[in-house]
């Protein structure tokens, strides 16, 4: 029997497409194949990678001057891997703190640059997006860099920031495709995939074609963005099984109605239980209201020493992976485009009940 | 139908292990999870990766002052890690040429120290492998780097070098767990997946401890081997679904013997199609008797306008990917661990009905 699975990745991923995954395994429709014995430069392979490029394409509206990437090392690889690529000819990069991992970017940019903190929400604990009119950039910065949805504390930005002529960069891996973005207020887009996309393993670059003449000459060739856009990301072996899945979910995804249509499922799950936590006391949410993330749903019960039998009671009912993460502690639901409606219902009917009988 | 699938990489996976995965897609033993969608920190996990590493272990006899690291990016991104994580306080690292994969790991090294050719096999196209007495080593590298086996011409060290108290560092991506090696003998071993292990996207360092502290500053963190050593390659999110496979291939590999059954069947699979190209002229084997590869055996008819024919009528046989690498033209025939017996047998017979019929 299926549990509803709250972890925050990798994460639960559509039905539909593990059970299409599990009956071509031994043979991918008639090539004798499974996906993973393949190939990278035959004729199957190239059709599931082309195909799996023009969906995202669709489903994200990307213009046809960004070079879609689909690469390895995850977001804290590249997020040593987008300085490398961007600093030719500048020495610092700005950067947005809004949490864990706008911190890791920060640790792995100061091995290539001069940071600059343009803005930071360290004072509030990371519950909350600094305003754009707070960002502080510095002259003539390679870059400035966002997080726009940090999964510990769980903010998300639910406005798009304008950085002029500098090239916007995003860290989506935990919110991409949970919604319409325009591409083209960004320079550079990149995410691992295990949240929306399919299996970690699986890292997606969206770049802007001019920003391709700027890697240092320390850049490997694996993560060089010019070398492997040249190579349609064949520069090495891509991880194709993961690129298959990821295209099968692009198709879940498109049959759903596309992004518009599951935002507004995304909208209606997280209303759920944000609604909830807003008329209780025994449990507290404490990120600002207008920054709270759609996909990972942060609160604490107001009595810490029941987190335990809440965790257990919620894994007797199929409910799991629900334990904050171990740097804040807490209980975090992530509510991916995957998660159905009923697993919310499930948890927040839950949660009642949970407070009705220790309240 | 299963086709015989003789393709170079990713190639053919053990049938068991296929039906395995496909089995437990939706559902892995009970947890309601797909291995895919479960957390790298949760027990269910950690439990897979555990069993994989520790089986690893038994069938390398990895001995215990050596790490075992699961990452990303494959052998041409370690071609850029290798040298990162070793240059520490050197400026020179040696490499020995034996072909097409040499040369990759010479570029990228370039990126970063002084790269001294100790040995090359580019005199004759790449048809042999530079004897350990024709080896000029530089005064005081930081290692010495080798290919043990090239996929594209098809050569293989049947022998292992002896760098003294140089760290002898091997690219063995396309002939690792095909025989018994004698780990000790080496600093580092690295390889991507897609040969013998599993899906590609999976890159395998085993590393000796005393080497963990001399990566360059400019390392990033994900690709850090200390630091992932630390971290039970857990830095970042690694390839778990990738590992999941890896792992019920080093299972199969235990249940087939071991490594040195499974060597015997690939010499006796090798054997095959040696012996046979032995005896005719019609086809031609260009690799040195004493360094030709167990895993790729490359040939050439004579009259080469008789490639396609030969390709089709292979294909019709259901036997798919023995085209030679675009770099060098031919037939390949690419027969790791997982290339059942029968396949070669096919192939041969094949080959010899072809000759008869245009010969």
């Amino acid at each position: 029997m299926r549990v509803f699975n709250f972890s925050a990745g990798p994460a639960v991923l559509p039905e539909p497409v593990l059970s299409q995954a599990a009956a071509e395994m031994l043979d991918w429709r008639g090539s004798g194949m499974s996906v993973m014995e393949m190939s990278h430069r035959g004729k199957e392979f190239i059709s599931i990678a082309d195909k799996a490029e023009a969906d995202l394409r669709t489903l994200l509206a990307i213009p046809p001057d960004y070079k879609v990437l689909f690469l390895q090392g995850g977001a804290i690889g590249e997020n040593a891997i987008v300085p490398m690529n961007l600093l030719q000819g500048r020495t610092t990069a700005d950067y947005v703190n809004t949490g864990e991992w706008s911190k890791k970017s920060i640790k792995e940019a100061k091995k290539y640059c001069t940071v600059h903190i343009a803005a930071s929400a360290e004072d509030e604990d990371f519950t909350y997006v600094p305003a754009q009119s707070a960002w502080k950039l510095s002259p003539d910065p390679a870059y400035v860099h966002i997080c726009t949805n940090e999964t510990i504390a769980g903010v998300e930005y639910q406005w798009t920031p304008d950085a002029g002529n500098v090239p916007l960069v995003a860290d989506m891996s935990s919110h991409i495709l949970s919604r319409p973005i325009d591409i083209a207020k960004y320079g550079v887009i990149y995410g691992g995939a295990q949240k929306n996309m399919g299996p970690a393993g699986l890292t997606l670059v969206i770049v802007r074609a001019d920003l391709l003449d700027r890697a240092l000459p320390i850049t490997p060739s694996a993560f060089n963005w010019k070398e492997q856009a040249a190579a349609d990301s064949m520069l090495n072996t891509p991880p194709t099984y993961a690129i298959y899945i990821a295209g099968l979910v692009f198709e879940w995804l498109l049959a759903q109605g596309g992004l518009a249509a599951i935002e507004q499922k995304n909208i209606a799950k997280s209303a759920l239980l944000y609604d909830y936590l807003d008329q209780t006391s025994f449990y507290r949410s404490a990120v600002r209201r207008e920054d709270r993330s759609r996909m990972n749903v942060t609160f604490r019960l107001a009595d810490e020493a029941q987190d335990d039998a809440f965790l257990k009671g919620a894994g007797q009912r199929g409910m799991v992976q629900l334990k904050g993460h171990r740097a804040v502690g807490g209980i975090r639901a992530s509510i991916y485009n995957a998660m159905p409606l009923a697993g919310v219902v499930a948890l927040v009917a839950y949660m009642r009940e949970f407070e009705q009988h220790n309240g």
